[in-house]
């Protein structure tokens, strides 16, 4: 595995400048004494269309030739993935195809049809999803961009670290949720060049543990029947991303759904921000391994904030 | 009526400086084409404590002398301007006396005891509370601070307008809610000196439309009865507020409640902030009256974020 140079991460950094938000960093004087840490909330839910998501896709998105950019760029994705390439593919002026399963929420659907993205429907399996990719990448010739495995992806995704190491001083750790690992690998990345002293931790549902279980054994463990309302976190790992958790990442936490939940009403009332379920996971963990963190400086990334409140159940 | 100048209002910016947050300003395309115009949220839920009374509650104590502080400062709420008042006596070091009815929410009462408060409970109404508040006045020497008909504090909730006129330009109106009118009195001197071309317009619930009447009918009828979620928006007009509404504020207009929570949760999920139903007042009465509001730009104070998340019911 070649790991990417601090330039390829500044390169990622100057190439989406202009199409991502710098986002704010929140603290809480009563979380911090809850944990017995201090704890820097790198808010990604105010990130142009609400994730993280945004930066990975732009850096991928403007990484191609101007001859594959005419032709558009094709995913699959139910969630943040699929606005963000397509808010970027129409800021650029090109055709994003986004296959999604037929019964995602038309919450999403609808957000990617504001950002012009087509959306190809498929089945709400793997097999279909594939499929029909595979057919409107023949159909168009548009560049198949992953969610998560893949390098330019996790450059974007990096810089939410880059710009918090520049945001807040001495940081221990910083932690992120875990879904395909897209995130965290870039997290990873940014710590190893701009935070060197800081470690990267993972955490996850209980009900989708796959990359607890695939550090634990040494091999990718796919996320089979994912039980968790943390819906962004429902993803396997990949061939680029879990080599990069194996170096980088000492330690996954796992937590319960209810502990997800508090969590993520904890942040809305404190820090009076709305982020989405698999945000919350990581001040979940760390509510739950004090000791761990205890007189720690902890930067979170809060990863998004999409959630279709009218069909929230607290 | 004494006009407080733009000097007076100048001082109270300068002597709450360290006291406060300077907000963001938050925008979102999605609500500007809704509404055929440009919406421009001063975000005061993510003000000190979560509200705009952080402001009025800090100009009100630090324009006290030295004698006066040594005894405290005593005030009825439950809300807002309570936890306000705690955090900044709790800052300068001297003691608060919170009259609060003994029915209020506990996350209330928890807020202010958080901030070295010290409640004192009376039974809900009217007579009981201003007994107690004078026992309490009788008993300790300290200072009573009205929540919103005192000059000091309809001062310092000016300074969020003032800052909002740094941050936008050309702003064609401020739209407020109205409670006791505390903050729609800022809001008024400080358009008056630092935004002469906008109009302040005022919003209410239905049920408790008490400014719209008063404003109609030229006298403060008090607001008996309030039916509204906006528990902010409960309190009657005052003999310093009602007049510089009179004054300053040509328009006002009511919302129903299933308006009020629809704007609330239009802008959790598209700012992904977290507001209170009362902060959601003003964006009810724009998208209620768009021909009004068509093609202007529009300030809009978010006067808090502070709800029991768990007790919601959407």
């Amino acid at each position: 595995m070649i790991i990417p140079s601090r330039n390829d991460l500044l390169d990622a950094q100057k190439r989406i400048l202009q199409y991502i938000h710098k986002t704010p960093v929140f603290t809480s004087r009563l979380i911090d004494e809850m944990v017995g840490g201090e704890l820097f909330f790198k808010a990604e839910n105010l990130q142009r269309m609400g994730a993280f998501k945004k930066r990975g896709a732009s850096n991928a998105i403007l990484s191609l030739s101007k001859e594959k950019l005419e032709k558009g760029v094709a995913t699959h994705s139910s969630g943040n993935f699929a606005q963000a390439l397509a808010l970027t593919a129409k800021e650029i002026g090109i055709q994003s195809y986004i296959v999604m399963p037929e019964n995602a929420p038309s919450v999403k659907k609808e957000a990617v049809r504001n950002y012009s993205g087509k959306i190809i429907e498929c089945e709400s399996n793997l097999k279909s999803r594939e499929e029909t990719l595979d057919k409107v990448v023949a159909e168009t010739g548009a560049t198949f961009i992953h969610p998560y495995n893949q390098m330019e992806v996790i450059l974007g995704n990096a810089t939410a670290t880059m710009e918090l190491s520049e945001q807040v001083n001495d940081l221990d750790f910083v932690i992120t949720p875990i879904g395909g690992g897209g995130l965290i690998s870039g997290t990873a990345l940014a710590a190893h060049y701009f935070l060197p002293n800081a470690k990267v931790i993972g955490s996850e549902p209980l009900g989708a543990d796959d990359a607890y279980r695939s550090l634990k054994t040494g091999k990718i463990i796919p996320c089979e029947n994912p039980q968790t309302i943390a819906d962004g976190l429902r993803t396997s790992l990949g061939t680029i991303t879990f080599p990069l958790i194996q170096k980088f990442v000492p330690e996954i936490f796992t937590v319960e759904e209810q502990e997800i939940i508090d969590a993520m009403l904890l942040i809305w009332e404190r820090l009076k921000i709305v982020i989405e379920p698999s945000s919350a996971v990581p001040l979940a963990a760390i509510l739950k391994n004090k000791a761990f963190f205890q007189g720690k400086r902890i930067g979170i990334i809060l990863s998004g904030g999409n959630v279709d409140i009218r069909n929230f159940k607290f």
